[in-house]
C-alpha cells in the first residue's frame, strides 16, 4: 500500500495490458537492479534511500548550522541552475503565500529568491535593487564551480556583499555547497572562509533535492525539512518491503513506458493547483533530462488547470493524438482545513451560479478535474491519475522519492543511462567559442563564420 | 521590410525550399482572404488592422475613463481566464520590475493581479489577505459571463467589495468587459451599476488583447497602451503594403508549416528573459487552440533560456527529432539602455572567470542564445530566429500583431478554422454534469458510474 495511489481507470486496455505483462516485470527487474546497485549508472544512485543513508544525520547538521549562524537575515538567494535550485523552489513555492511578501506581517518566513539560473542583465540589476532593501544570506550551489550562470551571477553577488557589509561579515553570509574534494567553489570557498556543504559525488543534480542542495535553503527559510526526509523515506521503504514491485511508483513507470512504445510523444503533467507549477518543472527536468536521450523519451510539458484548459485544453482535447497525460490529483478531501472557502449566496441569480451556493471552492475544483480527465480520456487520451495524500513537506518528500524512482526505472526500460546528460555540454562549448574562453578560439572563429 | 525579421539560416535547406516554393505561396493567398475578409471564419477577423479601425479610438475612450475615476486605487485586479487575461499579463511581466512590490517606492504603477483564472480554493482565500491590505478595482472580462472560473471568482469579490466599501462605492471599484448586448455579466453590470466596456463580436478571447480586454486594464496600471496600438498598427500596415506577401510574419507561418507537414509535432518558442514567460504563455494559447484541432496542430511549448537549457536543453539536444525551434532574439543591442552591468573584476581568479572580467552580462546571453541555437540546428532540430527590434509597450504591440497574423494564416494552411474552440466545451459539460447544474443531471449520472 503506497502513500501515493495510482488510477489507472481512464488508461486505455491495450496499453494497461502492455504495461501489466510487458513493462512491469521489466519494471521489477530495474527496481531490483536499482536497490542492489547493479544499474547502469549505479555509481550515481545515492538518492535511492538517502534520507535513512545520509539525509537525516545532514539534517540536523544543517540545524545546527542554522542555530550557530551570527548574522541576522530576512531573505535567503539561492544561486544555482538546474538541479541545484528547481527542488528548492519547488518546495518554496508549493507551501508558501503567493502575497506573502506583499502582505508582511511578523509569521512571515524569510523570503526566498534566485539567481544565476539564467544571464538576464536586468534579472541581476533588479536584483541587486532589491537586496539594497534587505538583509540577505546567499547559499551558491554548484559542483564545480565553473558553470557560466550561477558563476558569473556569483561574481557579482560577492562583489555587492563585500562592498556592502565589509569582507569578514560578508564572509559569513555566504555559503557555498559543492564538491567535498575539488573544483573551483571548492577552492574559492576554503580561500575566502566561507560555510561549506556537500553536493554528493554519488548523486546528480537533478535527484539532488534532498541533499544540501536542497535542505540548505529550505531549512535557512524555514521550512520543515525533516519533515521532506520523513516523506522521502516512507516511499524508499514501501519500494523496498517484499511488495515494493507492485508500488504506484514501478506500475506508474510500466504504464508511461507502454504508451511511449505504443507511439505517444508527449507526456502532459496537469495539476489543479497554482503553487504545484515549479514542482511541474522539477518534473521536466527530471524526466527530460533522464530520458531524452539517443533520440529516445517522452516530450514532458506541464499544464496548470483549470487555468490552460483555456489555452492548451483545445489542443489536448483535439489535436494530434500523440500524448499521454498524468493527473496530479489532490487527496487530501478527508484531511482537516483550517480556513476554507464556499461559494457566497447572493439575492440575485444574475450570474446563473445559484446551484453552486454553499459549495466549497475546492470541491469545484475536484469535479473539473475529474470531468478533465473523463473528457481526455473519451477524446483519445491515455490518462492516468496519481493521488496525493497530503499538501506538506511531507507529501512533498514522498513525491520527490516517487518521481525520481519511477523515472530511474523508466530510463531502464528505454534502456539509456538515466543519470548522465551528455546533450548539455554542446551549448556550453559553442558560448565559450564565442566568448573567447582560453581554449575555444578555434570553434569561436568557425561558429562566427556561420553566423 | 518588418519590424521584426526573421532568420532562417539554421532551418534546413529542404525545408527552406518546402516553405518557399509550396507554402509561401499559399501563405499569401491566405493573407489575402484575410485582408479581404473571404477566409474561413472571417466574421471573427476584427483584430486585423484593429488599431486604425476602432484600437485609437478605444484607447482614447479609455483614457478619459480613468481620468475621470472617482476612487483612489493601488491594485488591479484582473478577473477572467485564456484570453482574458493573457495578453494582459504578457505585457504586465514584460514591463515590471519583478521585485517592485517589494521594493515600494513613489515611482511605483499600480500592483497588478489575477483571479478567474482558475478554481484554487487557498488562491482566492490568500486573494482576499492581499485585498484586505489594499484598495483595488476590479475588471472582470467575459464575454458571457457564465464562465465558471471567473463567475465563481467574481461572485467572492463582489461579495467582498460590498461588505468593505458599501454598495455604492463597490460599483465605482468594478468596471465589466463583456458583451455589448447580451449576457449574464452584461445584465449584472447593468443592474448594478457598473461602467461596462465591450468584447466585440469579431474578435475571439485569444485574439482580444489590444480590445478592451487588454487595453483597459493595462491602462488603469499605468501602461503605456497607446504605444502598443502604434507596434501593432506599424505590423498590419507592413502586411497591407505591395509586399506584404514577403512579410517575416508570413514566411514565419510558411516555415512553420513546412516543418509540420515535414513530421514535426512540437514547436519550442525559446526566448532569454524571463520576463517573456507570460508572452509565451500567451503564444501557447493562441497558437495551440487556434490549430490543434481535427487531430492536427504543433504543440506548442515555451523554453525560458538559458534556466531550460539545464532542464530541457538534454532532451532537445538528444532526444526524438520532433521539434522545431523558433527563437526570439533580443535585437535591440545599439538602442540606448541607461543601466548596464558588467562582470565585475576580481584580484583572484578563482572562479575562473577572468576572461569575462568587464564583459556586459546581456553580452553573455546572446552568445549563449547564438551558440544554442548553432548548437540544436547541428543536433538537428530546425531552428528559426525571430529578431525583436525594441523592449517596450511598441515591441509588444508589433509580437502581438505578427503572431496573430501568422497564427490565422498557419491555420490556414492547416485547412482548420483558426476562429473557433469546440473542443473546450467537453471538459465544460462533464464539470456541469458532476455539479449538477441544471439540465445536465442525465450526464452526472452517468460520470459518476464511470468514475
Amino acid at each position: 500500500m503506497s502513500a501515493i495511489r495510482l488510477n489507472d481507470r481512464f488508461f486505455p486496455p491495450d496499453l494497461q495490458q502492455d504495461a501489466r505483462t510487458i513493462w512491469l516485470p521489466a519494471a521489477q527487474a530495474a527496481l531490483r537492479a536499482l536497490v542492489d546497485k547493479t544499474c547502469t549508472g549505479s555509481e550515481w544512485t545515492g538518492w535511492f534511500d538517502w534520507p535513512k543513508q545520509r539525509g537525516f544525520a545532514l539534517q540536523r547538521e544543517i540545524a545546527t548550522f542554522i542555530q550557530d549562524l551570527d548574522v541576522g537575515y530576512d531573505l535567503v538567494l539561492v544561486v544555482g541552475i538546474g538541479g541545484s535550485y528547481l527542488g528548492t523552489r519547488a518546495v518554496a513555492e508549493a507551501l508558501s503565500h503567493p502575497y506573502g511578501q506583499l502582505i508582511g506581517g511578523s509569521s512571515q518566513r524569510p523570503a526566498i529568491v534566485y539567481a544565476g539560473h539564467n544571464l538576464s542583465e536586468q534579472g541581476l540589476i533588479e536584483l541587486i535593487e532589491l537586496l539594497d532593501k534587505r538583509r540577505p544570506v546567499v547559499n551558491v550551489i554548484s559542483k564545480s564551480g565553473t558553470t557560466t550562470e550561477p558563476a558569473v551571477a556569483f561574481r557579482v553577488l560577492r562583489s555587492y556583499l563585500e562592498r556592502r557589509f565589509g569582507k569578514a561579515e560578508a564572509a559569513k553570509r555566504m555559503v557555498a555547497t559543492t564538491d567535498a574534494h575539488k573544483g573551483a567553489l571548492k577552492r574559492l570557498a576554503a580561500e575566502s572562509g566561507y560555510r561549506q556543504f556537500v553536493v554528493p559525488d554519488d548523486v546528480g543534480g537533478r535527484f539532488s533535492v534532498l541533499t544540501a542542495v536542497g535542505l540548505l535553503p529550505l531549512a535557512l527559510a524555514g521550512f520543515a525539512t525533516e519533515k521532506l526526509l520523513d516523506g522521502a523515506d516512507q516511499i524508499f521503504r514501501e519500494l523496498q518491503a517484499p511488495d515494493g514491485g507492485e508500488h504506484a511508483a514501478i506500475r506508474y513507470a510500466a504504464s508511461r513506458t507502454a504508451a511511449y512504445k505504443a507511439g505517444k510523444q508527449i507526456e502532459l503533467l496537469a495539476f489543479s493547483e497554482p503553487k504545484l507549477s515549479y514542482l511541474a518543472e522539477w518534473w521536466k527536468q527530471l524526466f527530460g533530462e533522464s530520458e531524452g536521450k539517443q533520440g529516445k523519451g517522452l516530450f514532458p510539458a506541464a499544464l496548470s488547470y483549470t487555468t490552460d484548459l483555456h489555452s492548451l485544453g483545445q489542443y489536448v482535447q483535439d489535436g494530434p493524438r500523440n500524448m499521454l497525460e498524468t493527473f496530479l490529483v489532490d487527496g487530501r478531501r478527508e484531511a482537516p482545513i483550517e480556513k476554507r472557502m464556499r461559494v457566497p449566496r447572493a439575492t440575485d441569480n444574475l450570474d446563473e451560479l445559484g446551484y453552486l451556493e454553499d459549495r466549497y471552492i475546492g470541491e469545484i475544483n475536484e469535479a473539473a478535474t475529474l470531468g478533465t480527465m473523463v473528457a481526455h480520456a473519451d477524446g483519445g487520451v491515455p490518462c492516468l491519475a496519481l493521488q496525493l495524500p497530503e499538501w506538506s513537506e511531507r507529501g512533498l518528500g514522498q513525491l520527490f522519492a516517487f518521481f525520481e524512482t519511477a523515472c530511474a526505472i523508466s530510463a531502464a526500460l528505454l534502456d539509456v543511462n538515466p543519470f548522465d546528460q551528455p546533450g548539455v555540454e554542446a551549448y556550453k562549448k559553442n558560448l565559450f567559442g564565442l566568448l573567447g574562453k582560453p581554449g575555444f578560439e578555434g570553434l569561436g572563429a568557425e561558429l562566427r563564420r556561420r553566423l
